[in-house]
């Protein structure tokens, strides 16, 4: 298909892919003459994709060409080129502010948390994964407030952790080819945090209220 | 206390306290001499949430005074003042983009979703409920990207966050008086979202390895 077909079907604007050609996160046509290049379903889905890291995660242009190379990299395998634009996508804390004592003591109670769950894959990259820092500096940021995350505490979490990861590992099984699935495990990352930090709060409404009642003495 | 020992025991400086009570982000002492005023362990604890708020979490500070007014608004009860500072943390979804149709097609979706689960009070709040909202917008994304999300897709999501909903509510009854309940339930909410985040992607690593295993041929 033309680019304006691209855009027709992506409801992206042609200004906005030619922007993303230029940055690299998608790759060129097929040029078939001095002005003109073809584009097919692959270029449609990953325009998908580059939205949901832009537009909707916020992700930076940057980062996003990172996690993009990764899904690429022919030398990789699946489970590799998984780990890799997952582990490319930016996370949030940051650890200003935190000692390095902290965050020593913050890394054993994490690393006694996986060593419980028998988690292999964290225990092994460790330091060197994004996820785990930021697991790392948000329990350092607990621990330093005076707020409960022994590994007892953590562990509920953990443990649902990992049912959302089997969640999540089915619905991306869904999509037929190898490519499909890298993509949408990806996107899927980034586009179900809101739905589920929503759904906790949401959630938390309904347990207080089952709790604590609607609060009216009397009633 | 004098405003000395509350940055000794809280570590933070006394310039920021300051700040804090210029924003009125911190209740003012007790008045003791013209220049000088009392600090008791309410103050110790409320800068703990403060910084919780501020410093991690990244709540703007308007935001953070409406927070922190709903905790301390005596016409309301417990579970309301619970739910309307909860409901007064900022969120981060976006609805930029999305028409009408994709907004009022992902509510009748959450609607859907939220009457399989039982959950009476975001039923009843809907659409004024930032969470509410959130949660409609991501879903709005997810579909015009064309990932699923249907309220099949949702449900799990959607348990995991009532499982973490009850383990959020018994940490936070941990504490003993309804004040701090109410500090730790913010505070928590807040500090355990990275914890989530990165547990979950953790937990994608290992369960993505289970599945797909170390991807080397013949081994």
């Amino acid at each position: 298909m033309k680019l304006a077909e691209l855009s027709r079907l992506s409801g992206i604007p042609t200004a906005t892919i030619k922007y993303y050609l230029r940055e690299g996160l998608l790759p060129p046509g097929r040029r078939v003459t001095a002005t003109q290049a073809e584009y097919d379903d692959g270029h449609l889905r990953r325009l998908r994709l580059v939205r949901a890291l832009i537009q909707v995660g916020r992700v930076p242009v940057a980062a996003a060409r990172e996690v993009l190379t990764a899904l690429e990299d022919e030398s990789l395998d699946h489970n590799s080129r998984l780990g890799t634009a997952v582990w490319a996508l930016p996370h949030t804390a940051e650890s200003a502010g935190q000692d390095v004592t902290q965050q020593e003591e913050a890394g054993r109670t994490v690393d006694a948390l996986l060593a419980r769950l028998g988690w292999e894959t964290a225990a092994e990259y460790g330091a060197e994964s994004p996820a785990y820092r930021m697991l790392v500096t948000a329990v350092a940021a607990l621990t330093r407030l005076g707020y409960p995350c022994s590994v007892d505490d953590l562990a509920p979490y953990a443990r649902a952790g990992g049912q959302l990861a089997a969640t999540d590992l089915d619905l991306i099984e869904r999509f037929d080819s190898s490519d499909e699935q890298l993509e949408a495990a990806v996107a899927l990352t980034v586009l179900y945090e809101p739905v589920l930090l929503s759904l906790r709060r949401i959630a938390q409404a309904e347990e207080s209220r089952r709790r604590f009642g609607q609060g009216c003495p009397g009633e």
